[in-house]
């Protein structure tokens, strides 16, 4: 669960990935999805939300869960695919949604568009959401707020599945719980924090358990607390995530997936980590992603006053206009890599990997959709 | 600017301190804010927060900041006693409230009491602040809520303060832009996240200079990046402060800073630190912390939905019932050592140190006041 901020401007090269167009690659998965028996624009907008990670960044959080993560939801009946959410109190600015299990990344964008309407009229607007399901990059769904120039943020607790421990603590207690926030930057890429409060979203860890890279010092440690670097360690259950900060700020990091927990979870009365059920546990991960909850709010800047879109676009041409120490690494901020390499996708094609695409053919074939065609050769 | 979240559970020895009464303490410093012409509840308001730092922690956003921070900005003209700050929009669930230069000590508590009674009503209460000073610590403000049964949020950027640098960039940009998020816990403490978004705030860098510790590492690094641990090379322009997530996870602590310089200043339109202004900077700290915008927010799960209070009291249970990994060290979250540790000195009195109480004895005599007594003989 969850994303990571940064990602770096050279992109890995995609070695052996074919190319896939946009529009075809989002079309496919709305179909998977329609096929599992969402409405038509619920899957459009599910799919639309999925390969924002391929899209953009991270690639943990796109294509490669439809198979993992999403079919199975549906398959086992922890996702409903009609899924009616209810409203279960409206106050105007705040509203508690129950989600009864509908898709995550779906119903993630109807209640930012929900918290916009709300802003649009009360400056703020809150939309707490529980009964939910995995909502993929919580960074696709902020966004939604900036083309209304607002500022979007969304939060998203693990439901009761359990991935990290509490400083000092012997069992898990605690998902990777997401945060981002997005904001309109004039002329310039939308600002775009998208990050786990842990050192780094599992996804991360997988993926590079997957591809056989070793991990940098600092998302990983033993029972003892010494750096594990090998991805495989952490589903082996010999190595442990650690919280944004490291050992020095470890108790932010913590403090920050509190802060996510209680927002996203405890307000709306979703799933919690933290939970009596969560001693029984043997020290590994336990529970399952089910009964997620998020916060999902909206600021209006123009609601309130005059000329934020001109400062908005100050502030941000600043920072890209800051001295760099290093000539040939430019000044950025999180969003303005991700904004660039969708553009450069949107027209160039999605490069997805050829296990990927694979198993997309194989899907393809198992729901009688046509698989989206490549793009020129594979590289 | 801004403050620390984990304060450990062993507090150093308060060596050749005194003790004060808390009341004693908070008086003194109410009627040193009146003799500089604040009226008498906003000085007793404004004095409660400053000692927040002393009574709970941390120290250095208590009274040490009394003579170095606060009388010098009403000295100086850049707060004004008097200030009636002006409600500019009111949209209900949202107030933007500008400050004009009162002190941030006392009108951060007047905008929270007022975001509280929003929340009541709306379900979520948001006052966006500019035209502000230094309100101390976050937390104790965010606390206000806590006392509604209400979650508070509470975050400051430093006006067009600079101190910390983007990643890669060799100019300041930002201030420590401190977050604070404060949730009720039923029997248990409240939970209390207080930090600033750089790896440390510069008041913790101060002391450390003050007292002769070395720091560290983690917290400041030179200009290629390289770790420093004297606290002198950060004032002598030596060492910048760090982002919260070291090398491998800046980019979320810069992203975090970020985050609070876009919902704190530009959403109100205060000062900010990207600025064009910032970057005829030398690369060392520049600007003054003028015109701090502030968000001040509350959520209130009551007004959403039954039982938020006993599944609150469950969340934090869970977590301090969680078996440790050193059965001398249980397991605790932000907030409650600072909440024992306020009990205590409550009952006991406050340690100040030495020099600091010197600080009071002579700032009592230049305005009239009686000095705090002390508890007991110095240890």
């Amino acid at each position: 669960m969850s994303t990571t901020s940064h990602i770096p401007p050279q992109a890995p090269p995609d070695q052996g990935a074919v190319r896939v167009g946009h529009d075809d690659l989002t079309a496919f998965a709305a179909g998977v999805f329609a096929h599992r028996g969402l409405a038509p624009d619920r899957a459009a907008e599910a799919a639309r939300a999925l390969c924002h990670g391929d899209l953009a960044g991270p690639r943990s959080h796109g294509l490669a869960n439809l198979t993992r993560l999403y079919l199975p939801l549906l398959d086992e009946g922890r996702a409903d695919p009609a899924a009616e959410p209810r409203t279960v109190t409206d106050l105007g600015a705040a509203v508690l949604l129950d989600a009864r299990r509908a898709l995550g990344l779906w119903v993630a964008s109807e209640a930012m568009d929900r918290a916009v309407e709300r802003a649009g009229r009360h400056g703020v607007g809150l939309v707490s959401v529980r009964g939910a399901t995995h909502l993929g990059c919580a960074g696709y769904h902020a966004l939604r707020a900036v083309e209304h120039g607002m500022v979007g943020l969304v939060a998203s607790n693990c439901g009761r599945q359990r991935i990290a421990r509490p400083p000092g603590g012997a069992v898990t207690m605690l998902g990777t719980n997401p945060l981002s926030v997005a904001a309109p930057a004039g002329q310039h890429p939308p600002f775009l924090l998208d990050m786990s409060t842990t050192a780094a979203p599992t996804g991360r860890i997988r993926q590079a358990a997957r591809e056989g890279h070793t991990l940098p010092e600092g998302l990983l440690c033993d029972d003892l607390g010494a750096p594990v670097t090998d991805p495989d360690a952490f589903d082996a259950g010999r190595a442990h995530l650690m919280w944004l900060g490291g050992r020095e700020g470890r108790y932010k990091g913590f403090g920050l997936g509190l802060m996510v927990e209680v927002l996203a979870a405890l307000v709306p009365g979703a799933g919690l980590g933290p939970h009596p059920d969560a001693l029984t546990g043997d020290g590994g991960p336990s529970g399952r992603d089910d009964d997620i909850g998020f916060l999902v709010a909206a600021v209006a800047p123009d609601a309130l006053r005059e000329g934020a879109g001109e400062d908005a676009e100050e502030l941000f041409g600043a920072l890209l206009a800051c001295p760099p120490t290093d000539r040939a690494e430019p000044v950025r901020y999180p969003g303005w890599h991700e904004y660039h390499r969708a553009g450069e996708r949107r027209r160039g094609g999605v490069p997805l990997e050829a296990p990927l695409y694979a198993e997309l053919a194989e899907l393809a074939e198992r729901t009688g959709l046509r698989v989206p065609p490549v793009q020129g050769a594979p590289r």
